[in-house]
């Protein structure tokens, strides 16, 4: 690969949406499958899931949630109850109407086919999320205050007929994790709700590397059927937004639609106000899009299925398997005498029969953090040759073996702070304060805008109206708000501590 | 509790499926749900699921298998791919033919109701397994024989349309992991089918103490599709059988009927052979009914979600604090200073606000192994009140606080043993060779028949009929046979090494 060559082409410069299909492809983490809109989770991909899986339910576990698991299916009837989130989700509903299959002679060709049969009397819709059927649960398990709160969390696979889809980002079929909790109180709904928000926010930032701006939905962004909606969104290369977890506070409306109701303190029968909040697999489409290069992917170590590739350079048979020895030596000393961030290091010896270059470039494309290599000379000098996936990928630095096993946590939690860090950067440099209607709208004229922060005390109407026009949305009104006195809104001139964040958005 | 009195109502020997039911629900684990045949798997049911889960995964790494997910809706088209397979599948297909809901009014009564829209041009068949949709990403990835093997595990939801349920153990949508992979040669797939089913056999033994018979299925019992199916089954005590892990090598069938191809060392195009392999939450289901006693669940420490529980009892208000405190503290030691089948030890602290009473038989009926009770005067004497749930319920012994803290690794693994030894015992009694057709049609006359070792030249319409007139079927022809001299069979004479192993099953 000569100097001026990347790995992956195009270039983000060049094409943004197509190099991203490109670095999803190069780094072998997914494809595109027969079922319209579903994608196969290919092992690297499916690695990646498994450690932000384990990581973010320990935190959930750690703060007193349990894992349960509730049906696939749910009855029509139920996604009813609830009018405005049926409504919401009506549109993208995969719905199951039968039960049996039986082959049938096609009278023309003379051929056999199977066919659908054994109508149900009540059709089914495959979750698009477990409001309802988790809803029904409660109301069966809920009789005192004793009860409460419940804190309930399921990891599932969820269904949303989407037209257009793009790899992990929007799948009609995606894996994610579903909160469900049932408070006495809207005070404590309400801070679990928060809760979430922030350890979502604490989780972006310190295991993906992912400097969030967390706040509120306005009313036109909220879920279907809640009273408030938090949410997490993230600046990827291009300027434009992810939401990349929410938490929703619903008050008592799943509650009254669904008779979740208990006997309080005072003896009366209450709702119980509810939460919901979820991220899924689309944090992968996002920590692609935030950190991958004009090479290939870039993981966070604390998050990479491997954090450390060993490739032995063998050039003669007679060093070949002394090399390799060596190398498998190394690697067990790291996992077992040096952790990172609490689990031991994640290292992997790449043995195969492959070219140097070729093995090299692959380990590139799937963003592992540190390379080793090791020849016949590094066995002699007791050296490693090092490569880290933050640096240019032919930069290398030749480190003594025992120095490298010394530092090796160390080089890694540099990996990790320095992605966040320039990320960081790159998100402030792009977010502008914006004042005025037409600075505004100049805005939103240029190639890649990025966000714009803006007084707002304009109307869900006038919301809509803006983001029609310039095919943007209010991301959030955030959280921490470092300029928050009395201003003029941009568009109404009424006086507002609010500020809107607005941007184009996945 | 009455010194005769159960805490399960009614006991094993007075109706063994009503126990079962009555057991579920007293440990919590799990229940029915309103999607027809569907369960909701509850925090306790579902911690188990995840020891399981977690315990197996570590042993399928260990091996070389990579985690991956393929679409939960596979194409109609696909599942009729493998004739044989289509076929076997066919009556319990949930089937997709619509994408969206639409709001109509009903003319008669006005009201609103939804109904399906947007059919599909084809249906899709949620997985009852995944051969078909596996298969066609297998042809994609493998091109040569440097491809191979490929090995791939999946954990995922799947849904056969049963028409009786059982929790846990029949549901319509239940919860597995499904192995597979694709070889070179016949030879390497069926070595990769016999170290599935070896490690079946271990992980039920070491894990969930139970003790299996392994072998192979007859021609009339194999997966559709397969050219052989190995499978480890489990007696429970009614001295029914359970299949409770299977694995098939498929040979080239799925491989022909998808077209999975590569090029062999020698340049020719040839077809892969395949394997599959799963175990499902009906492990969770067989571990009850082989250890759950007449007072509740009953877990083996290796796969208990909590091996200790600590209730502090506090009749004084003066001494409450200081006894909480001193429970936590002996949690925390556990958990820092000792482990057990190389995890820290899992210990609970109940300090709910219930009476003793109530607790403790809570935790009798969930099958915690060791629970502990500390009081005012075990405070002081530094003791605790020691009661093990593979003794009667009213058995205690107080020991020193520090002799425990030093061997409770020892009797977690005491308790775990037992429970393996007990029901080896239980099994072996129960199963009786058989040379005579006269004996064998008596044996089935009984009300609680154990299983019969005959042995078995026999031809599968032969089985067929034995097996419908006694209502038993051949769990499986056993690999490890202490009497495989040739030996006349029962039914037709003929002389034969061959042993089968028959009984009624779940």
């Amino acid at each position: 690969m000569g100097k001026d060559r990347t790995a992956i082409t195009p270039t983000r410069e060049e094409d943004f949406p197509e190099w991203y299909q490109q670095v999803v492809r190069a780094a072998d983490m997914a494809e595109n499958s027969e079922t319209r809109g579903c994608m196969v989770i290919k092992p690297w991909g499916f690695a990646l899931w498994e450690n932000i899986q384990s990581q973010l339910d320990t935190r959930f576990k750690d703060t007193g949630h349990q894992n349960a698991y509730f049906p696939l299916l749910i009855p029509l009837s139920y996604l009813e109850k609830e009018a405005e989130h049926a409504e919401g989700f009506a549109t993208e509903c995969a719905v199951v109407t039968h039960h049996r299959l039986e082959t049938e002679k096609d009278e023309e060709s003379g051929k056999t086919r199977m066919v659908p049969t054994g109508k149900l009397t009540e059709p089914y819709v495959i979750r698009p999320t477990s409001e309802t059927i988790i809803g029904a649960a409660f109301s069966r398990w809920v009789e005192s205050y004793r009860d409460l709160p419940l804190l309930i969390n399921q990891w599932a696979n969820v269904m949303r007929w989407e037209m257009r889809t793009r790899l992990f980002l929007r799948t009609a079929e995606f894996l994610w994790q579903e909160g469900h909790t049932a408070h006495e109180t809207q005070e404590e709904a309400e801070e679990e709700t928060r809760l979430i928000h922030g350890l979502y926010e604490e989780f972006l930032r310190d295991h993906l590397a992912i400097p969030v701006v967390a706040g509120e939905k306005t009313e036109a962004e909220r879920f279907p059927g809640a009273v408030n909606t938090y949410t997490v969104e993230a600046m990827v290369q291009d300027k434009k937004a992810i939401q990349a977890g929410t938490s929703h506070y619903l008050g008592q409306n799943f509650a009254r639609a669904q008779e979740i109701t208990f006997t309080g303190r005072n003896g009366e029968i209450e709702y119980v106000h509810t939460t919901s909040w979820g991220v899924s697999t689309r944090l992968i489409g996002t920590l692609i899009m935030a950190h991958a290069d004009d090479d290939g992917l870039v993981l966070p170590p604390r998050i990479a299925p491997q954090q450390v590739v060993i490739v032995p350079v063998t050039p003669k048979e007679d060093t070949r398997d002394a090399i390799i020895e060596s190398c498998e030596a190394l690697a067990e000393t790291l996992r077992r005498e040096q952790s990172y961030a609490g689990s031991p290091i994640r290292v992997h010896v790449d043995k195969r029969d492959l070219g140097g270059g070729v093995k090299k470039w692959e380990w590139v494309k799937k963003g592992v953090p540190i390379r080793l290599e090791i020849g016949p000379r590094d066995l002699e000098g007791r050296k490693v040759c090092l490569q880290r996936r933050d640096q240019a990928p032919n930069e290398k630095e030749f480190v003594d073996r025992e120095e490298f096993i010394r530092n090796a946590p160390q080089i890694l939690s540099e990996i990790q702070q320095l992605l966040l860090d320039r990320l960081t950067v790159f998100r402030d440099e792009n977010i502008t304060s914006c004042s005025s209607l037409e600075d505004f709208n100049a805005h939103w004229e240029s190639d890649n805008p990025g966000w714009l922060l803006t007084p707002w005390a304009g109307s869900t109407e006038e919301e809509e109206a803006l983001s029609k026009e310039h095919r943007i949305t209010i991301r959030c009104l955030p959280n921490n708000q470092q300029d928050d006195t009395e201003a003029p809104c941009f568009l109404t001139g009424g006086s507002t501590r609010t500020r809107a964040l607005w941007g184009r958005a996945y």
